[in-house]
């Protein structure tokens, strides 16, 4: 990695011109840096004059995250343009298209998306979007199916799980999802309101086995190419179209745990709805959207699953009559366990959300935070016994009757 | 590979030779290929005077199986020299020396055990080794704890899975002990006179939903680094000493598996026994010993890893109370179901042991194999509910007296 220096705004549009048969030569490139800069350089280049633009994304040899900043990977780069590609040619309509590339530089070239909102802002500005449970049902379904055993070549799947050994972001995950929030570590970050709410979950061992199965099952269990961070901050939407992006965090792991990063997230919104809404009814009805989207995207998941099992599967033996109920039994178990470990490291561990960070109302928020452990921690003692997502959401909101959050 | 040559007696002397401090410059070598040509060459190389001697393995670029021959990667040569330094490094006594290799050439140079014999050829003699639990207790307790994320880096460990992607021999095992047997394919072996039984295990449904789950498990559990192929051939013994050899087929894969293949040799043995001794008194006695070695190697194998984890466990989370006792679990209903896939395999499918395939009388061979497929279809279908490995001896004494084979 000698070769890597960070671009400059200058670098970034040599870089963009040297993509075959996008801009014109004479064009007149615009470039403007539009990262959070704690990971990643991303700049956007446009022609003004043809409207077209698109993104060089470089990847920075550390991450900072609350000021600290430590060394990572620099071949993550290439771990996320590897798995947008085959992302993309998986679900061309819900993946960015890739132009190019560069392995020294850590460079990433791909399409603009910048019509689109990132979906965690769109769900705090209260919208809605009703084709995202197909979208992201048939993303899962798609992506895992044919990286698995079940729809790939399975002596090339093995290869391709070694490119996909990830051990800088993975360890992130490791700790600060499967370990930092269950004990007293200096790497946590929570609010004071609610020290015995965590110093429950430091004791709680019932807890702790639940936790200690789902890790050993992201530590062993290579069953598909996941994105690894399918959080609302990595889907880009608007009313019609889904994107997905940013999938640094892909390695060969267990199923659920993109299906558990969606449910998580969008039980944290549902949390935070109190701290959005004074209306009653208004928040009823969000409240209503947002349980019927889990559901949703688990039967659209599901269903596109299913289909693809049985029209393109390619191991005889997987045919067995009832293996593939006991399969997504498994996925939907394991869904369920990963979304309660995600839900309460975003209350308890290094990294928040915006959804509850960002109310006003001290109380509120408060609130929303003791909801989001309530149901994270119910998730985690249920999903070794969930038999359907009905239970979770009936659960969701049996745990939001019993705390008296207004509904 | 294009410097890729097989070796002459000649050839492997000149390698021997290479290896510094081991003979004397002015040594009268002699030279002998003792492998049996399959898979291998094996040349024993020896200094008359000092009798000191050492092994040189090549890798052959093909498989000979029942006279047809397929290609294989030679990079196996690699994976068991790889696997064997490990091993050795992790049970110094259990494991020979390598004092050399040759990436190339697919070249291993090793320790000589002439002075052993293999398990199996020493089972059919009817000795006994009753170090041997202990031993081989020890060895996979050793090796699968200190590859694992529980004994080991868990960053180091996922980059060392990536060493030990092994697609073509894992290929093997898929096909020959997972699939074959269970459907009507040329690639099946098996006498006429269990067709009955055969047919019954192409139907049996149900018992291929057992293999579905543990083909799933074989191909997405990335526990530890497996020998992958630990059948009493593999195994050198004296009345003293235990070594495990030939690890070309070591990949990341369930803890069960290694176990399963212990379990399921010495029941085959267990099966063929009767076609061993006509003395009463001395088959029980026989029969006796061999389940009190499965049970012993078991126990030894719970005791030492239980052990190792306590003391030596990285793993902060892993020291929840309960979860040792869950995993343990885990690992002793795989290793009851792969013992049972083994069973099977050997009876229909390709490769056969000599155990059963040397018995003379018709009659005690024919229902060596039918006790076989008994046996092998009962830890199946209790595999996933098993608690206790008494209850696999349990189980294997109610078959034998069911079958009416005399005791």
């Amino acid at each position: 990695m000698s070769q890597y220096y960070p671009l400059s705004l200058e670098n970034a549009i040599v870089y963009a011109r040297s993509i075959p048969d996008f801009f014109t030569a004479d064009a007149n490139l615009s470039c403007e840096e539009i990262g959070d800069g704690n990971l990643n350089l991303v700049f956007k280049i446009e022609d003004p004059i043809s409207a077209k633009s698109l993104i060089v994304k470089q990847a920075l040899p550390y991450a900072k995250v609350v000021g600290e900043s430590w060394p990572l990977s620099l071949d993550r780069a290439r771990i996320e343009r590897e798995a947008l590609v085959i992302q993309h040619t998986l679900c061309p309509d819900l993946v960015p298209i890739v132009y190019g590339g560069n392995q020294e530089l850590a460079i990433t070239v791909m399409e603009d998306l910048s019509d689109h909102t990132i979906m965690r802002k769109g769900l705090i500005d209260g919208n809605t979007y009703p084709r995202f449970p197909e979208h992201i049902g048939r993303f899962i379904a798609h992506t895992l199916f044919y990286t698995s055993d079940l729809g790939m070549n399975q002596q090339r799947k093995k290869e391709q799980a070694a490119r996909f050994v990830n051990p800088d972001l993975c360890k992130i995950t490791e700790d600060l999802i499967f370990e930092d929030p269950y004990r007293d570590v200096p790497n946590n970050d929570f609010s004071e309101d609610i020290i015995l709410e965590v110093k429950q979950l430091w004791e709680d061992t019932e807890l702790h086995l639940e936790v200690a199965l789902l890790r050993e099952k992201f530590l062993t269990h290579g069953e598909a190419l996941l994105h690894g961070d399918l959080h609302t901050g990595s889907i880009f939407v608007t009313a019609q179209s889904t994107k997905v992006i940013d999938p640094e965090f892909a390695f060969y792991g267990p199923m659920g745990f993109d299906l558990g990063a969606i449910i998580a997230n969008l039980l944290l919104n549902f949390t935070a709805q109190p701290g959005w809404s004074d209306n009653t009814e208004l928040l009823e009805e969000r409240r209503q959207w947002l349980l019927t989207s889990i559901k949703n995207v688990w039967d659209q998941f599901e269903n596109h699953f299913r289909r693809l099992w049985n029209d393109y599967g390619i191991d005889p033996i997987s045919k067995t009559p009832g293996y593939q109920n006991l399969y997504i039994q498994k996925v939907l178990r394991d869904a369920v366990g990963f979304a309660g470990c995600k839900m309460i490291r975003r209350i308890v561990g290094l990294s928040h959300v915006a959804d509850i960070e960002t109310i006003q109302d001290d109380e509120l928020r408060h609130q929303a935070k003791v909801t989001a452990l309530q149901i994270g921690k119910a998730l985690l003692k249920y999903g070794r016994s969930t038999s359907s997502i009905d239970e979770i959401i009936d659960l969701t909101k049996q745990i939001v009757q019993t705390e008296g959050v207004s509904l």
